[in-house]
């Protein structure tokens, strides 16, 4: 049922994120009718996003208030984040008090790092997408998965799909349509390259050599976090 | 054909835009290999976009280098820039030396103003699809309009959809597609709201009642340059 009181919603920004991963969500749920949109990190210092991109927070973690809904964008910056106990308590804390918490991309694994995932269905990036279950996660290859208050999209521009999900089911289908139409997202990408079902093999391998590196070390993080959280993988 | 030397890009921000006008083309090309993206304006002060979002440029206009492909976004507070002729010139400038001039939204509605639509097939957000005319433009009613070096995409999100269309033109399909996959482009909209043929007619009512103001204002605007530019419309 949709919110009939002001929504307080705040983005994580990081070093080394995806920034679309945030502006995406932010283009979409910073238009709902009663509500207040808050950039979030450490600190109030800007961070460049993996390309260069400077985003620059609102409020730091300490200054936050409580939230309606938490976005929790990824990256491949997010590994940095996987072990770090003031970004991982933030987003435990908050999602406790959360209605929806809502991860884009790589982010699902800074909230499975938090906890937040086990015995939850949950997507991510298609390259991290095997990482899901050592979160104790259920794995389910959609654009976008809604188990209870846990909402998470795929890749990078899942989270726009992913937001309108979440503006329908905090103010209403009606509402999630204007903004479609404002934004104009009746998408035509000119080429079938956008999974790893569609795209042609030698696309498909470059981009798996672009990120093997990256990918090895998720795993590799995914393992002791797996330890630690004492979740076994077959 | 595919460019080989390195490539110099450089995106506008200002006061009022809409920031993902910007952040979607940003996400694709600033992967493109062998290039470097500038983020661009009057003086490197940050500038907030009509929700709020802080965006920060790397370097002034008089700081910026020769560019190769030049973006223009748009957003409501476009229309305080139309009539801007540090902004114009700006735009003028960098257009003459550039191979590909890129407008996303009601940038097109600043690039005409700057003189150059004149007999170019160019497109723009729906609510302002009809003051094409008014800059000498050949409105196309297209998600994506190519007309010699002048790129222009429909409104907000269709800009993700023209940069990899401008990726392919810059360093050839493949690797748009590699672009596409990494940023897994495979959109699934919930709804079939995005463009003003598909929305209900109620969602559509709201949005032009919503944007009135500014769709008038624009329109006395549109009337002034066409005057100016010597255009007369029918």
């Amino acid at each position: 049922m949709p919110a009939t009181s002001h929504l307080t919603l705040g983005a994580i920004v990081f070093p080394g994120m995806d920034q679309i991963d945030f502006t995406g969500p932010f283009e979409v749920l910073s238009r709902l009718p009663d509500s207040t949109f808050h950039v979030l990190w450490k600190r109030r210092e800007p961070v460049r996003d993996i390309n260069g991109l400077i985003l620059t927070p609102d409020l730091a973690f300490h200054e936050a208030p409580p939230l309606d809904v938490l976005i929790v964008p990824g990256g491949h910056g997010q590994e940095a984040f996987m072990e770090d106990e003031e970004m991982l308590a933030f987003i435990r804390q908050r999602a406790a008090q959360a209605s929806c918490v809502f991860s884009v991309c790589t982010g699902a694994l800074l909230c499975g790092a938090a906890g937040l995932l086990r015995g939850v269905r949950a997507t991510t990036h298609w390259t991290a997408f095997h990482l899901l279950e050592y979160f104790g996660a259920i794995p389910e290859d959609a654009r976008v998965v809604i188990d209870g208050k846990i909402v998470s999209a795929a890749g990078v521009t899942a989270g726009l799909d992913g937001a309108l999900r979440v503006a329908a089911r905090l103010r209403g289908d009606d509402v999630a349509r204007q903004i479609q139409l404002a934004i104009q997202y009746a998408p035509e990408p000119p080429f079938h390259s956008g999974s790893p079902q569609t795209a042609p093999l030698s696309v498909l391998a470059s981009v798996k050599a672009a990120t093997h590196q990256i990918t090895e070390a998720r795993l590799a993080t995914a393992r002791r976090i797996a330890q630690k959280l004492r979740i076994s993988v077959a």
